[in-house]
């Protein structure tokens, strides 16, 4: 069976995912497409899906017959309306992070997924889906005993003006703070937020590095640099330290070269690579589970939890030194 | 597109094959399927392409209008004549190696499809595809100055008692002989074997391990140890050296973990994990060609001279110590 | 000119210490040995310094004419009146850690030696001498910017029952507190301990592992994990991060193998070896300053500073997750 | 007991033995200096030895009574007539490698130290003495099982015009070839040279780089690339593939970096710096043994067997891609 996939948003990323579904990946086709800038939606159509139909509206593709599941991709702000209708359709639907701009947005679809009594939605969190996490994952259950303390980093060569001090949590630390979780089947308690000095590279509005400093229900500590002009490269470290000993998240694959005096291997300096073999793996999981008319991978409650734990790391950053507790509601069991 | 695809051969290479062209990939569709023992076939169809019409033979399903383009996986001895078929047809043939049993096979084919002017066959060379020999070759050809010479490995844990000597060249090396002829776009001029004292593991009809130095036309010298009763795992390496430096094939990406006293992390074992992912790669490659009505990737003219590479590495197993000759025809025009 | 040495303590540390400047170093020689215990004085006379006088007390020892310089390896608490003794008779001392048992004694020390305007004190903080951590200062200095954040750890296979949390900071992390003031050339402006949960072969008086926080003065953000009981082996690590990039302290020189499908080297389990060589050269730069009548090296002031810093650290562990202010008196021009 | 040294040879190594016996090591002192160039000896006697008394020849400081033990660091073409009369003297006698410049002087020395029935040279072959091949050797006996293959590289950035191409073997390969001996417990039967095209920054009188492959009398086959142009750094690698798996000689320790998009660590340019420790080490065994009036460590009979190993490598440079055999004389039982 060929899964009918409907995209709302052309977007780079939403182009993307058009490409893998129509040239990579067996068992979907794109046939459907809308996007606020209608010739987005056309140029992707022209390119990629020659057989899609455009919409008007995200809610009319929704609607439509021709589509048995949908890919939300548009700007975060409009993710919510969209994945409620979806979910309101009984259709699949795959929503890009962020679930919703609040944790309320995001618990309004927990609710109706909920109310459904079905899996419907699964949120684009990619590094669960990468090998080299995936793997960590294996070693940490069969091999280290288990999880005491997390070290980890998040670097990156630079940010824009517009980048401010919070969205190192939304859009940055978010990637750990759903990946963890995963990782050592666990929940957050607590989270502290510790500046240093501000880097040189950091512009004005903006407080680089910092170390986020979060605690589990099962008395984990982990502690994430975050670090959003280190110059040297996008970066991504995680070393599991349990009872038995340590496992380390894999470099990258690199070639080991002996030149000038140095043994090198070349470090990443574009995000877009880190983990661009993981989003052909989400959306294959994805396909494979729309077939079917349901959902896999990071739920909306996986999602909702995200937003309640990023609210905390900003309070975090303004209560500097200080841990703000974490307090999640009880688990649908939908989601267990 | 949507490729139709007969696969001549259902063993495992041929299932797996069907797998990843039904589940994996974009752009094909197993539609025709034969195997000597049509059970066999039965289970793909059943398990895999339900769709799939079962053939006699192999040249029923090369002749039949439902096929566009052919996968040979069946038993080495037969390779030529699908493939001679599926030339003679017109269709593009994805040919798992070897090519043919014998030079002088492969030779035949290269003369069918230089006759038809047009390039059909690809060969089942799939470390071309690999991330690691990708990323090696852009290193030699970017960052080392031209080589000078390759250091190599190929190890294997064990090897069973039917295992013999000639079969390090023709099952073994065949991949190193194939695919440093790409990394150094280079053609051999001669081959020498240098025997060690035999492996305590090593059976008796099996000489292991051995140490293959091939030279190429541009003067480089390539030492390739085969260790097939090496004992510690599958392990894949290379060296490239060059005017300026060094670089070596990656590490298969890896876990390192910190445990029993000892910095670990673990070696496949498997040639199977080895080059898992290039054979989605590879296939992708063919589908991709085929649906043009051609082929791309490694060409009849690689199997050819990999057959008279390997024949020549085989006399210098009885000529131990001595430089044997490799001489090619001319490479046709179609090649280039 | 050769030094004539007198050591006070002849247990392992003070026997070893005998046995470098008599057998491995230049330019010293045992001439005088005490200890409370007479017999270990003597077991060290025969085994290793024939000529050596033995005395009755320390002070004895400090004042006979045959001394030209001290080392003080006794039991800690008696540490201070022998570098006091020292002092008062302008011998050059080498006193192991810690220089004195609190933090007011060090000081009196301090104020001893700034009476006699000369620095005769060298305090056995040995990584300073550790060619891992010179060459990571050299990187830190020379490569990769200014320091803003250390991530360290402190890592032991296990510990005994009389190993009290507060030992974690006095026993362990002094190691961590002077070396890091000296890489970054920083003093400390706070300690904040976190615990995660109790590792199941922490004893039950003893809290592990644990997590220190320290800032400094320039701004540098440093976290320590101190893990007596991490079972895998005895493992520091220390990574510096700084505007330009990451310098890493090195690992310890290993054979890699491969073996067993691992491709490992292996880790340290005893202390001892870690900074053996690094004992060598700390009581080489001694003898070579007390043959001009001074010390260099870590000085009574380093003492005193770590002394301050590991109260506020075991303060720290009493009120967890707290920022503990350090406040450090004015430091004399002597030791500028 | 301190053993009073005469230095026959005060250039750079002479002066650089000198400071180690008199600033280093404990258990020696120099007490005679001489040179052909005078001045040189009397500088050395200012700078580091001015307790030192110089002779007109080294036959002179060879029998004079102040002169307990001899180092010959002289030009290489004078070591067998030293030697030959330390030996006469009864007196310890530490040489600079070559032993003699001929297999046939070895010989000479090699039948005097045994008329003498007694040990009293030992050759500066001191890569015995360094940590990381005493590593490899200790992994080697305890971890991979007996050894078949070794692989192993000699590389330098650069030689000057008259560095000609037997000087890779005497000058170069010379190291390997007595360390290997050492490192397997075994002895060469043959030598093959196999030449790669030139390297572009080869000088005319050189053919650079060069593989060199050595069989034992246990069958181990060793391949050594030798390549003096490199460029990219001085760089000592060595392989050792056994019955069970592989050990690898340590890489110096270096701190690793993330800097510039890339993961590095330095790579040594000077071979000075590469086994500068192993000298304080191989000293340090000669002052042990010089004190009970013997020689330990690499023999007389080390140095010959070096001799008619080169000068079969040398043989093979000649006759490209031949096994040339090397046949030993029975080995004297004073080197059992």
């Amino acid at each position: 069976m060929t899964v009918r996939i409907g995209i709302i948003g052309t977007g780079a990323i939403g182009r993307d995912h058009a490409r893998r579904i129509n040239q990579v990946l067996a068992g979907g086709k794109v046939v459907a497409l809308t996007d606020v800038n209608r010739e987005s939606a056309e140029a992707v159509r022209a390119a990629i899906a020659p057989d899609a139909e455009i919409f008007q509206t995200g809610e009319d593709l929704i609607a439509s017959p021709l589509v048995d599941a949908v890919l939300v991709t548009s700007w975060g702000a409009s993710h919510e309306q969209y994945v409620l209708a979806a979910i309101a359709a009984g259709k699949p639907c795959f929503c890009e992070k962020p679930l919703a701009t609040t944790a309320d947005g995001a618990k309004r679809i927990v609710d109706a997924e909920v109310a459904r009594a079905k899996r419907l939605v699964q949120v684009g969190f990619m590094r669960r889906y990468d090998a080299g996490y995936i793997a960590l994952k294996e070693a940490v259950t069969s091999r280290t005993g288990a999880p005491i303390m997390v070290h980890a980093a998040h670097r990156n060569p630079t940010v824009p003006e517009h980048y401010v001090t919070p969205m190192a949590i939304h859009d940055t630390l978010i990637h750990e703070i759903d990946v963890f979780r995963w990782l050592l089947d666990d929940d957050y308690v607590s989270a502290r937020v510790i500046f240093p000095r501000r880097a040189a590279r950091s512009h004005g509005k903006l407080r680089d590095p910092q170390v986020v400093v979060l605690e589990t229900a099962k008395g984990v500590v982990i502690d994430v640099e975050i670090f959003v002009n280190c110059h040297y490269g996008y970066d991504i470290q995680c070393e599991v330290v349990g009872e038995d000993g340590i496992a380390r998240l894999p470099e990258p694959m690199a070639v080991q070269m002996r030149l000038n005096a140095s043994l090198q291997n070349p470090i990443l300096t574009d995000w877009k690579d880190r983990f661009i073999a993981s989003y052909d793996v989400e959306l294959q999981d994805f396909l494979k589970a729309a077939a079917q008319g349901t959902a896999t991978g990071p739920t909306s409650w996986d999602g909702y939890v995200a937003a309640i734990t990023s609210d905390a790391c900003v309070t975090a950053q303004d209560r500097e030194g200080e841990a703000v507790a974490i307090t999640l509601p009880t688990r649908p069991a939908l989601y267990n």
